[in-house]
């Protein structure tokens, strides 16, 4: 996934590639077979592995849908289902058509240009050199192209159905739709490009395991435009005091949760884009320091919320174990699972601190997405330079300010965050901008007023169940 | 699968096999204990991907559970509920005393007879030859019978689950489990039998990857024979014209068509019943056409109700996804990922007319699955005639209409759909028939009036929440 | 799992020593090197397995938190959900800091004592003599360490669980907080011990595959003893009567109950943790015969209650496939399909009459939760004793009753319940009653009627859609 974790791989293939030398050169015949037996049996259980994990990251859709329709009222409940079902389909689509090539394609520093809709593919999951195709950034990882392409398709997804909650309860449908289209096909490719696609951040030292910031803060940093251009909704912010609004389910909110952490389990140790040879040993090491600091999270936020408000909002409870997944997503290779519950406890806490803070600027989040994806996708960003240690599988380079490493891995995790972020956010900003010029990207009030269900949709989330209805 | 996939696999297992033989010439002893070893590890590979795909297509009764129950009424949801789950009991008896019998069990041309109950059975995973036992007809691939028994189970489990949303609203509980024992132990296994078991479409040259017409268009045509014989509810068609009867939890259908998304997954990619040697690249591309289709399934359906109704009509977003995934479903392994596109947006486009088809026939289908799982069933069995191409890695034998193969296959096609429609309508028509004249299918008028939740089933979904209840 | 898993693994290592062994006489560099390659290899593969298991039954919180919050009502919905989310929360930090190592760790007959917080931990997956560490107990099975900690760790949190639904509608949030932390960061890690650490019941030849007793009935007896304690919810049995509190919606029963087959699935296979070898064979027997039970008991309870009470109660179904589930827990590896689908049927019928008697002696459990856990986690550990057989692969060294092997077996599995019964009870009643008398287990009898949703959480599950809410 990141340049820390190809040299790793790579590492592993050395090894790997020694002995088989050491084979071949006392007995080449049955050596040669079975290593080319040998190489056919890993890349199976690898692509089972990454077709597994990214089937779960895939099923992260359905916890956004809940989770956020959850957090809404009711009357929008069909709009904010309907756009987290839409918005794998357009991701589909736009990843496939442009996406995937601007991503891992190979062009130069900041932009992939070879390979266009996987055009004249080579399906073969050679390595290396051996490998002749347009996506060298992404052949440190043995299982077939199409693989590849699923595992990173389900991402490039994740990071546009966090927008759709940062601009629930009063957007046009069809302003998300195409705005959903643009990030997938443009501005998220290009952002991972640069870090994970052989780009000049992963030249540079940046290091996000899994995409605290790929995947997240982008998210988050193009649903904040939205949100500004946006406004709030109304009555939120009247007479200068805020208002809650509370969601309409807290089934569908605690079933969300569930099935994100449940996805996240492909999320981060998927992004290993392997398991054959030693990788064995990282994918379970990253199951564990993902669980904890998602533990870690989640008390922490109930209890931070318990001293704030009295009361220990279950809200919080959730959205603080999706904060601590957040932010061990990019470092959940690198730490120790004790780092990684001092990790996500910090996530826990500023989660709720984040959402108040949002509050006191008018920025309004209905759901808390922004606290979650882009307030912790930076801090999960930045913990590297803070917890890394090379004693930890993960393969990276260097230490954590903590590990004895200095400042300058933390620096290199800085621009990263800043860049990434002001990228995402100008991209964003001009096509918001853009939309709103063309056709408008704002319900009226009385379409808001009404909800967007009956306005948008044509249809109610939970039509009365009339007994007279046919009579 | 089918015939082409065991072909295709065999293949794989030649080539294989045939540097086994290379090794074994040059160094026998090193080359058998080699030899030996792989094929074990490779067992557990396949089996581990076989068991994995299984419990995904087994969370289909979940989804269809939530998809057909939010799609109806709240006062038949517990009876809906209960019938999904009570289905895969029954069909887990009914398979195992003589369903798998009968599909898959040595026989002849139309029907399976050896092998009852597993009775005797030889676990091991060997193949081809090798292997004496009861199944041959499923020999092509190496895992354990009982993995490839649960797989089937899984399999005949959601041919059944479809017919529950056909006859929804209006049936009586005991018919329908009765229903659904016949169906699972005698119809699909003996239609099944025809085209995977080795029967006569199988040797015709009739193709069907992983299902569009031995598990989809089954439950369809055994769902409509129900809706015929039971008639529409009441009030649907009153006067003359039709009355939307809308469902009453569109969160409910949200994580329904989520569920059913991701349990594809399995159902599809699945079907190779195997991941070793280069049936990896296999099952990556067959993940990639499913959810290519999907997506444009969802999207061209979306598109066309926006512009039938003027609304973008969730209920067909959803239905638009599963279509997509149905018409899939038999060539996902033949097809190209932009065929696969062309194929799902067909199917988008289809379901939503079909709905407006079988509404004008006065074919009451309360939550769609006729034009899902049947209109979509038939356009992806005969998808196969058009886009089929050898050079696919799915090992079908001859090409598509629009890839030089002419109507020859086309015609294989649209003969398969032919006989195993006729043959499952007219199985279907006589059990409930026979049901009818026994004990009556069709709750009373004031049943209906009421709801079966109340009438058959003695409680209610949403029971009210009576803070006074205990005072 | 148990020691029979173990010797059985063993006895597979074995068989593949063996012919490497030969190998290496014969050729010894060529089968150094593909025994070391074959090993990663394998161990990839088990890992797998071991990681998609545990992540399945993870998801199982979601599954209990369905069902618990379904079968409750509205008003304690919120407190119901928000203490299944907790709880693994809890469980996570509780068995990383001190179960894990009092369960697995080496140490005497009665608790293991080294290697807290995994301190120095060596993550190899050797086995055997091969790896010198402290959980000397596990290493039966070729996986990382961190593996095998996260497939135990979603295992004890399924014990946690167990214990909200049956103290739902009336306990302190708080109060349960503490308690989950007690019980899985001591209570049952040493119950566990006994069994699968090592421990004297293992040494006595008392068997418990998956958790019959280890996790589901340690989670009855907590649970019971915080029953007894609490007293029951306030006009349940007013006047003498029983008074039947119908939960608050069907569908999160129906989803919960398929989400907890689902998570079975991991549950009961995943507990070989490993495939490799002929391992798959028996994982593919555990699918299998964990279905057919679940299937069996559904239908039996189905049909119980139909008898019984005149109507097919649906909450008795989907406790019914959840008592097929629990009971085949500890039998799964030792017994054939047919009499997984007796023991299943047995279970069936048994939650029907459990949960009539626990309300004749006013034992007020909510959701049912010890008829299925308790009674049925007892059901199937004697059923060991009644149905084994040491021709299924599972390993066991001895026949149960009506296999010709007379009462030995059936009087360890019951001494096992006996002695596991006795100390937790104990263990939770003195936690319980420590938890009273420092700040009370019980809300008000205001709190409770009000709901404990308003009262400990400051929310409601669904809040008004208040459309005037903004206006």
């Amino acid at each position: 996934m990141s340049k820390g974790n190809r040299e790793r791989t790579n590492r592993g293939r050395f090894r790997v590639g020694s002995m088989a030398l050491l084979a071949m050169l006392l007995l080449p015949a049955s050596a040669l077979a079975q290593g080319a037996e040998d190489w056919t049996t890993d890349v199976s259980v690898d692509t089972l592995w990454v077709l597994v994990a990214g089937i779960l990251v895939f099923f992260m859709n359905a916890g956004f849908g809940c989770i956020e329709a959850g957090f809404c009222r009711a009357k929008n409940a069909v709009n904010i289902l309907a756009k987290n079902f839409v918005v794998f389909g357009i991701s589909s689509i736009a990843f496939f058509l442009i996406g995937w090539t601007l991503m891992f394609g190979d062009g130069n520093d900041f932009v992939g240009l070879q390979g266009f809709m996987l055009a004249g593919m080579d399906n073969s999951p050679l390595t290396g050199d051996a490998y002749q195709g347009a996506y060298s950034s992404i052949n440190w990882t043995g299982v077939p192209l199409l693989a590849k392409f699923f595992f990173q398709l389900v991402f490039a997804g994740t990071a546009a159905t966090i927008v759709s909650g940062c601009v629930a309860e009063r957007i046009h449908y069809r302003a998300f739709m195409l705005f959903t289209f643009a990030l997938v096909a443009l501005s998220y490719p290009i952002t991972g490009h640069w870090i994970w696609g052989g780009g000049w951040l992963q030249t540079l030292g940046m290091w996000d395991f899994a995409g605290s910031t790929v995947v997240h803060s982008v998210g988050g940093w193009a649903g904040l435009a939205g949100i500004v251009l946006l406004g709030p909704r109304i009555g939120k912010y009247k007479k200068g005091r805020v208002h809650p609004i509370p969601g309409h389910s807290m089934a569908l909110a605690f079933l969300g949760g569930m099935i994100l952490w449940l996805g996240w389990f492909g999320f981060n140790p998927g992004s290993t884009m392997g398991i054959s040879g030693d990788v064995a040993l990282l994918v379970s090491h990253i199951v564990v320091t993902t669980n904890m600091s998602c533990a870690a999270g989640l008390l922490a936020a109930t209890m931070t919320a318990w001293m704030v408000s009295g009361k220990p909002d279950f809200s919080m409870t959730v959205n603080g174990a999706l904060a601590g997944l957040v932010a061990i997503t990019a470092p959940c290779a690198f730490v120790s699972p004790g780092s990684a519950i001092v990790i996500g406890a910090v996530a826990g806490v500023l989660v709720v601190f984040s959402v108040m803070f949002f509050d006191k600027i008018k920025i309004d989040d209905p759901v808390g997405a922004l606290s979650v994806h882009l307030t912790n996708g930076i801090w999960g960003t930045l913990s590297i330079g803070l917890f890394a240690s090379q004693a930890i599988p993960g393969g990276i380079d260097a230490d954590g300010l903590f590990y004895g490493g200095g400042f300058g891995l933390l620096m290199n995790q800085f621009y990263g965050v800043a860049a990434v972020g002001a990228f995402t956010f100008g991209f964003a900003w001009v096509v918001w901008r853009t939309l709103k010029a063309l056709g408008g990207i704002r319900v009226s009030a009385e379409e808001e007023y009404i909800g967007l269900d009956v306005s948008e949709m044509g249809m109610e989330a939970y039509a009365k169940d009339s007994v007279s209805h046919v009579a």
